[in-house]
């Protein structure tokens, strides 16, 4: 089932295999410590009363009665919060005013989405607190509110923020809009490119709110002591913009802060900010006591960060013969109730697996009365590209193309610029398109029952860089020893130890992996981008060179012979040179590894690293076969295939399930999930059975094609993974319904009542049930 | 009261301020984590059961009445360990057999000393698992036992091991003895320079064995998983070689094993053996969950590692004017049940202090049915000071010269030889000496009341240097962090944080310091031989300034000018160089520590050093003024002032706790410890209300003079603090005795029944008593 097409003239020994991951028992087993394990003796519980309305002035707050209660320790509100200007800063979230950050956590005078955090209480028990939580009186003067982000750019829509901060707009004066940041790109002449377009689709797109529906709830426990020094544990993307956020909202240097990544029960991005930790943190100062908090579900979809609705219009130019000539695209993106710059990276997305010489895309930032939207695995990519590569799909289908042939005749190759500028370097797009039109899957006819259909789609992701550390030791028995600040999500121990193992000669059971917290090794960003792997790889890979470096010379130093005479081949130290005879016999490195003590002492090095500039781009190709249920609008998913150059596969298993999983999340995405909102703009389907995600009932095994094009960025040619795999499904389930059907929503998700509406307004429900039946 | 006596030339910024310790509130609030606070829900208790009799065949063991008790999940004894052969190996507490490592935690056939494990029991809960282990029945074959060293020298004497491993004996044959090691070191000629003294004191010394006496027990917490990884949460000296022992007694690599070092309350060398590390690792992979051990007081005397007692006679001639001419003595040292070489070290440091050109020591370790001793402070050497520093006081007294004054004329200096070849590097014995002699405390004049008087005596201690391990990481803030593996027991986070502070110009408490465990840093030696601040310090400073030397180039890519023109003065990077003008404003650590990101990524750097070569001695020159009630023997320390140098006192506070510590130590060591044995061999005074150790109210505040002649092997002077001050009490306050009473009592402890007998013994019990009422 799983295939890989790879280059095979590197001959690694552990890179490409499959070990056992060194957390896999724990994992397993339940002995891995999640967030919500953190437990102390004298451990107070915190509970956050959060507004019931999307919109609202804070006219009072009553902890009296609260108080009051027996086993309450303490309430805090925004006035509690340490006061911070309206300075903007740059955050792994991107731009941040201070003010915002703090607000976000705790409401300041306004309440700006159903699910704001009022304010928060410290007690012996959870549901104590809860209920004191719920003892506080609020008087509210309820707003209105606007939810949709087309409906916020209206000139009479209510304003979220009111006057949005002049540094933010990258402007001079401060303006009252809810537009808080309007991005272009262009190259070449759109407008007069269209001109000689012999085809052109013009269409509008719409996609719902969505939940990146993590297993595990956020959470976090925070001691602060008296001498000012906190420690905060939690399920986190990354334990150190962790600490940066909730130390800039505390307002103490870095060195006080320590913050220790708990295991993760899923982030998908959504796991990058900072909710709780900052509240535990003033509930404990407080109190004198670690306090735990732990959010519910509803808890979850209200007041985390969830991924942008988004309107899109998108306009295609092509020539008969199958070339695009020009692209004109307007991206409008929720943003919640503070500023953002998400609709810009679905920009960056949008044409880039394309050779587009004359495009222009916009993206609107809108803020709207509902939580700051975060990053969801690809962040912003899903939905422009779902509006694109349904254009061109209808093209190819108009062009009676294969539609896989026709994307190859426009793909992008090493060379090619992106709109925003960006040029390509070595990449797998033409690679991965071939070995989709190769698969046993493509190769094979589409279902043609009634109401069958095959879709097919592309997607892109830029993949991250950011910074990165790794420390590599050697132990006195030869075996090694990596730490990084990397948390382990997708596997990313297994895949760090195999570099450092690849590197070093060992296998990849003789190297240990941990996850540092903040005290214990160098700055490294999220784990997230698709960038652990590629960035912290890279560190781990400097880090193991270096101790590589001094076993040479120790080798040359126990032999006697210069250090240029030491060479390392099949996993052993050799001598190669003339100053001494052949008589010397090679060394591996657990026999060298055991000689460290008495040549000079133990081994180890350090590394940190920026990895922006080596950063390779991910394509996916993805094919479904569906069939649509014309009297229920139910799609059920016959066959999907997902083909990635992923540069190259460390682990391939853990390759194969980053794929499978972002497949089932885009699935969910194309075909399910939306958040629904009451007349007052409040969320209502707050839990899983009514926000619904996909199960193991509604997909099939996803089948993987890895296609290997190494990164010539990465010493190893690692590109990422984790997040190209979402971006196709939305295009690819959409596809395959209009071939199935005939009827394109252009609408997500296309959840079973829209599809039979869409199928009755074309008029075609009828004859499909009649052709079904 | 807390003097210095400082070389003020190196401006220190950092160095010698007292700032609060990173982990002071943790240890004062008791939120600090030692081994027994590690818990797990599926947690077990393990009991051991220990051998009643000194010296016993075991016959058979029968634990089917134990097993059979609800909630015992299993039992081991010495067949479930490991099988290991005679292979010698070299391990932090000298040369060691892997047979004897794993017998010494599980005994094979034979029990060697009252307290040899015998067999472990793991159950639900720690009572139940008591009560298990006492229900074990094991039949005995009782042979004689043997204590004292000199009886097991007779040729009539039972033998502990039987035939002893040639390989140990470092011959070529096997031979049936007690004694395990013979060691001489010789210079000059003794014989013929004995012929020219014109004053020979030769004397016989007893001391008995003494316990380290940490107030936390040995504890070990084990999970061993099915996939063959195995972590251990333990209070240990020492993470690194923790590991080593359980890993090879295991058999495991060193890969597969964790030890997390808990927090430590106290050890003073008796927490680097590993002694429940396997036994609950074994536990616990016969059951599948976490094992947990903890001692008892009355297991830690009988089971764990104390001080050898030894006899000792040494021979001192000197001329009339004072000049020593020659030494000769026998050094004669319980070893417990298997080889150890501690005899040796104590002859390394007995002439130590003094100009001797013609001088030999033959070091004797033998074999007793004792548990095999371990490290206690200054390990061997103040048994054998305490010898020599008695004869130096009676020729002083003899001479009519100033005890002080005698010694200072026969001081070392650098370039002497020590007996053991060793040459001096710069030392500060002199300077420690005037400095004693210049004190309030020598200055005024001794006691004079009855039963009063003033002793002196010198202690001197080598020092360790062995190989540690450090990650220095700059926070994008500016702040930094510093990880090290050894275990913080006396202020070791401070003074490293201090030394990186030094370095990057930061201040203390923005430098964060982490105590990692084993998966988490480069390999590191054990906390202990005084060594943690001078050699993990030198790794620090190394790692420290390849930080720095990265924040140079980012200052002069800030600035855009070439790194040469950059400086570091006064805790900032400044521009001096022609290629700009002046108007390029410097930047402290801080402001350029926030630029990192921007220029290049975050910066970090480990460092391994192996730090034996620039060891720095350690002298001390203690002065006691006691009073003796001749009627009850009791000793009073009027006063007691301890002078020592340490090179460079990075956190003096912290070295005068040091230095009070082992002076009190030294005091128990004196006046009271001693291990009471019945005529079967059998200890008998196993706690601490028998087994006497010194209160508050046993010793005075104890007056410090700090001596700072700095090492010229590190690179901030240090030299080491701990073991020295353990030295000197014995002689000082046995010295003080002599000159209060008028008798030498040459045998430790000087305990009230030993020193009324002892002045009756003199005949001048009833002239003392008389002059005191």
């Amino acid at each position: 089932m799983e295939q890989q097409v790879t280059d095979q003239s590197k001959n690694y020994k552990v890179i490409g295999s499959r070990p056992v991951r060194h957390d896999g028992e724990d994992k397993v087993t339940g002995r891995a410590q999640y967030g919500a394990d953190v437990s102390f003796r004298d451990q107070l519980w915190g509970a956050v009363l959060r507004s019931p309305h999307a919109h609202a002035k804070i006219k009072s707050i009553d902890t009296s009665a609260a108080l009051a209660m027996p086993g309450v320790k303490a309430i805090i509100t925004g006035a509690d919060m340490p006061k911070l200007d309206d300075k903007t800063t740059r955050s792994v979230e991107g731009i941040e005013n201070q003010r915002y950050m703090v607000e976000r956590v705790m409401a300041g005078d306004k309440a700006l989405f159903k699910g704001h955090p009022i304010a928060a209480v410290a007690a012996t028990d959870r549901f104590l607190a809860e209920e004191a939580a719920n003892a506080i009186k609020v008087e509210y003067e309820v707003l209105p509110a606007v939810i949709n982000p087309v409906d916020a750019l209206k000139p009479d829509a209510p304003l979220v923020l009111g006057e949005i901060s002049s540094v933010t707009l990258g402007e001079k004066s401060r303006k009252e809009t809810n537009l808080v940041s309007q991005t272009r790109f262009e190259q070449g002449n759109v407008d007069e490119a269209f001109s000689t377009a012999e085809i052109i689709v013009e269409r509008e797109f719409d996609t719902k709110t969505v939940h990146q529906g993590y297993i595990e709830p956020h959470n976090a426990t925070a001691l602060y002591r008296s001498d000012g020094q906190v420690t905060i544990w939690t399920s986190t993307q990354g334990g150190f913009p962790n600490r940066e956020g909730t130390a800039a909202i505390l307002q103490v240097p870095l060195s006080k802060v320590k913050v220790v990544p708990m295991e993760i029960g899923g982030g998908f991005g959504g796991k990058i900010p900072v909710y709780l930790e900052p509240v535990a943190a003033v509930l404990s100062r407080a109190t004198g006591h670690p306090v735990k908090l732990i959010m519910s579900r509803a808890d979850e979809f209200q007041s985390s960060g969830p991924a942008s609705s988004t309107h899109i219009k998108v306009k295609v130019g092509a020539k008969k013969d199958g070339t695009l000539v020009a692209a004109d695209s307007q991206l409008v993106y929720e943003g919640g109730c503070y500023p953002n710059v998400y609709a810009a990276t679905g920009a960056m997305c949008i044409y880039s697996p394309y050779k587009l010489e004359n495009a222009r895309v916009d993206a609107f930032d809108v803020l709207t009365n509902t939580p700051k939207v975060a990053a969801y695995r690809a962040p912003s990519a899903p939905q422009a590209m779902f509006a694109m590569e349904s254009c061109l799909d209808e093209i190819a289908q108009q062009l009676e193309m294969d539609p896989l042939e026709f994307r190859l005749m426009n793909a992008v190759d090493e060379g090619d610029r992106r709109v925003d500028g960006m040029k390509f370097p070595r990449i797998g797009f033409k690679e991965t398109l071939q070995a989709a039109m190769n698969s046993d899957h493509y190769k094979s006819a589409p279902p043609s029952g009634p109401c069958q259909g095959r879709g097919t789609s592309v997607g892109f992701w830029f993949n991250a860089g950011m910074s990165s550390s790794a420390t590599v030791a050697m132990n006195l028995d030869g075996t090694a020893s990596v730490v990084t600040g990397s948390v382990d999500i997708g596997g990313q121990r297994a895949s760090l130890a195999m570099i450092a193992a690849e590197v070093l000669g060992l296998r990849a059971d003789e190297v240990r992996p941990s996850v540092a917290d903040t005290d214990s090794v160098g700055h490294t960003d999220v784990t997230g981008g698709s960038r652990t792997t590629y960035a912290t790889g890279t560190a781990v890979h400097k880090a193991a060179e270096a101790v590589k470096a001094e076993l040479f010379k120790r080798a040359a130093k126990l032999w006697d012979v210069p250090v240029e005479e030491v060479v390392f081949d099949d996993g052993a130290f050799h001598h190669k040179g003339a100053s001494k005879g052949d008589d010397i016999k090679p060394m591996t490195t657990r026999q060298l590894g055991q000689k460290l003590a008495r040549t000079g002492g133990p081994v180890s090095a350090s590394a940190s690293v920026n990895a922006n500039r080596g950063v390779g781009a991910g394509f996916g190709v993805h094919i479904a076969d569906v069939e649509v249920d014309p009297e229920t609008g139910k799609t059920t998913i016959l066959r999907y295939t997902a083909v990635q150059d992923v540069g190259t596969a460390i682990h391939p298993s853990y390759v194969e399930g980053q794929i499978q999983g972002g497949v089932v999340q885009g699935i969910g995405w194309a075909l399910n999930e939306e958040y629904v909102h009451d007349d007052q703009g409040r969320m209502v389907n707050t839990g899983f059975l009514d926000y619904r995600m996909p199960t193991m009932y509604d997909v099939p095994n996803i089948e993987t094609i890895i296609v290997e094009v190494p990164n010539p960025g990465h010493p190893f040619g690692v590109r990422g993974v984790g997040e190209t795999p979402i971006v196709p499904p939305l295009g690819t389930i959409h596809n395959a319904i209009a071939r199935a059907t005939g009827v394109r929503l252009r609408s997500l998700p296309m959840s079973p009542p829209k599809v039979v509406k869409a199928l009755q307004e074309q008029g075609v429900a009828a004859q499909l049930v009649a052709a079904s039946t």
